[in-house]
């Protein structure tokens, strides 16, 4: 999969073990031996995936007048798949062994000889001639609506949130008195019924995208707006702090471009190891076949009014659609280090998260526990508790308290020591540089709000 | 269902239409006929559910110490719903009717006669004799995960966001060395197969929840702790700005008590008319039933180890849980008004949302289009939009500006004038007084971000 050879190590199984510890990412009903391929948010995961989530919001939405926000349900109505092409072509390849009843995609490399001839045998049993023609398994999870179980109740858990976007198309346009080009752009879940989902959080059957479609005139600057929105988007993935040396962009090849779309490029990282790079966003010019097909399947017009030139068209559509577990992933493959820091036999590890990202802004600690130091200490926590996170810690040796946060990529430490009382001032460390400076503890919530850009 | 009378009229129709009109809330998938009782939150519904969500979170997670965050998947292990009661017990008693195949709850009030009798009248069709014995219908969502639909691969979608919080309590406590008592939350959707869904965003198939557990000691002070959150949750919604009238306490009678539960109190809202008086929230004492049955089921143990006084026990839990759609439903219908302003022949529609949920948080209008006053008032928006959402408008009579504002909540409209070139004065307008005063152009966003508490 990856065609760009990766340069940097496979640090994946340590960021598992190093996010169950620290409470970044649980296998979800790990008491019962856990959900195939499905992963919760422990308290420092959902907080650095809610920082990411907000950052994309502001800077697609909030902070902008053309684009406007939605939150479309995720069981939609099942003639929206059919329009969209889903139902149809939304599928893999699927093999069975008729001795052990396994199930593999058909091409899957441990599959030896062709399926369906006598020659192939089984990976699992290693029986031969036992394994089936291809046939085609569609990917979405399909559910009833409604008290029976039978084919006019059928609902599906939706593969992409794009598709709530296309059929309010005329909604949010009315509603909003908008006019092209504009956008509209969600957050939210959705589902595909993976055979081999792996790689930790990044294929999984239930994830979360954060999308925006741009609709624009045909007739007009589409290809400026698409490479408009190829650079709007690198760029934001620099600005999240991803090393620039590990993202690139892939253009789809002809044999990769979907039917409908005029042009793609993908957005990849480089997860190291053999994952390499991988797609973590997708920019792609996706013409007018959803609005298309969306009119033709409901028999309803999506056309804009263009008033100025008394003239109606269905716009095309540039499509921005990021992962927001596989960039959480990719922030923390990019920020993981292991140090090991002059003067000390310990080493280090360090996710150098950016400030703004990082689940907890502030370590707050007594030196000691004693001399009044942990009620100054605490009374300090409080006080920015109120302006961002603060993790409160008085147990075990200052080294060590340092390490844990450097760990969990806490930007700054802060520490009240035997002078604290006597002039109301602490240090603040930082993350990075590993340099202290002393400041008054009027002024440590201002000076680490600066730093955080708020 | 409603036991206290409303004292307020139905204002759902009119909510209904104003929030497709104007971008708060669409029915799903409405180009093609919508989806069972479900919705799609527009441009401004997303916003105010985001603001509702944000001031939850940080209400219950970033202010405090001794809550931490959570965010499991929809998505869990089948076991968990054994454990949890829902297999079993989350059903409704259904009847059939054999001659037109139209289904209905048992207690339908529709159905005359006792179903499974001789005398029972089919509502749908009219036909005597027709309708089944009641059976019972679970409501879950099911599907199946891997690519087989068999039993074993049978996965339900969560009706309730609780459990993802229990079966991770001891992954959540070690990871974060919480000492009990304390917390975890987390926002996230369910979804319930209903039968008889309604009443706009009130009763949904897929839905929100704001959920909190807690966990307390059971030998120690959990009585108190139940007291204390019941406190704390009504002051919250009174901190929204819902009437304290439309708010009150229902304490669950032995009769609608779960039988694990030692005390449960709703919060209810009155939503006027003939729904009246509803639960927004529910504050329940859950005892330790929750914890020991995923202990049985997964044979794994779910016990705290309370280290200074080296003693396991299982938690109580004290629960609180917010309908995130419904508390949304109560702030517009509680901010919802129909006024005549003094000295106006043309009344105005408000929607009173507290000025930090309001979706949009100020109006920007150049009085007239021309002398540079719409070059002045878009700068001043494009300024504004840096803190806030804003909304720029230039089109239409001063007056239908201001009242396009007040039907969304937006509080502030901010109009440049004649004199606003030379002494770079603007008005500000308040959405509930009407008054009007003149700020410099430099202090408005100052001036609105004082007032929005941030």
């Amino acid at each position: 999969m990856a065609s760009t050879p990766s340069a940097h190590p496979d640090v994946m199984e340590k960021l598992v073990s190093l996010c169950k510890r620290r409470g970044f990412i649980f296998q979800s009903s790990e008491i019962y031996g856990g959900t195939g391929s499905v992963w919760d948010y422990g308290p420092l995961g959902v907080e650095l995936k809610r920082n990411l989530k907000d950052r994309w919001w502001n800077a697609m939405v909030r902070s902008r007048d053309d684009i406007e926000g939605l939150d479309a349900a995720i069981l939609m109505h099942p003639r929206t798949w059919e329009a969209s092409g889903h139902v149809a072509g939304f599928t893999d390849p699927l093999v069975d062994c008729r001795n052990c009843k396994k199930r593999f995609r058909a091409d899957d490399p441990k599959i030896k000889g062709t399926p369906g001839q006598p020659d192939a045998q089984c990976p699992a049993c290693g029986m031969k001639g036992t394994l089936s023609e291809p046939r085609m398994f569609n990917l979405m999870f399909k559910t009833f609506m409604g008290p029976v179980e039978e084919s006019a109740s059928v609902v599906y858990l939706r593969p992409e949130t794009a598709q709530g976007i296309y059929v309010n198309f005329l909604n949010v346009q009315q509603s909003t008195r908008q006019k092209v080009p504009f956008g509209i752009a969600q957050i939210g879940k959705a589902f595909r019924n993976e055979i081999t989902p792996g790689n930790f959080i990044f294929r999984t059957r239930e994830f979360e995208q954060m999308e925006m479609q741009f609709f624009v005139d045909p007739e007009k600057d589409h290809m400026e707006w698409f490479e408009y929105w190829k650079a709007q988007r690198m760029a934001w993935h620099l600005s999240l702090g991803l090393d620039e040396g590990r993202l690139l962009f892939h253009q789809h090849t002809p044999e990769e471009l979907a039917h409908y779309a005029r042009a793609a490029f993908d957005i990849q990282f480089d997860f190291g190891g053999t994952l390499g790079f991988q797609e973590i966003e997708g920019v792609h010019h996706r013409g007018d076949f959803d609005l298309n097909r969306h009119q033709e399947y409901s028999g309803k017009k999506l056309e804009y009014f263009d008033q100025p030139n008394n003239r109606r068209f269905v716009p095309f559509v540039v499509e921005t659609s990021v992962g927001a577990d596989r960039t959480a992933l990719a922030l923390l493959v990019n920020g993981y280090r292991e140090e090991t820091v002059e003067g000390e036999t310990e080493g280090r590890v360090v996710l150098g998260l950016p400030a703004q990202l990082a689940p907890v802004k502030a370590g707050v600690f007594p030196l000691v526990k004693k001399d009044g130091m942990p009620e100054f200490a605490e009374k300090l926590a409080k006080e920015l508790r109120s302006a961002f996170p603060v993790f409160y810690d008085e147990s075990g040796a200052i080294g060590r308290r340092y390490r844990r946060q450097d760990e969990i990529g806490t930007p700054f430490c802060v520490t009240v020591d035997g002078t604290s009382n006597e002039d109301n001032t602490v240090t603040i460390r930082d993350r990075d540089t590993l340099q202290q400076v002393r400041v008054d503890a009027g002024k440590v919530k201002g000076w680490i709000l600066e730093r955080l850009g708020t």
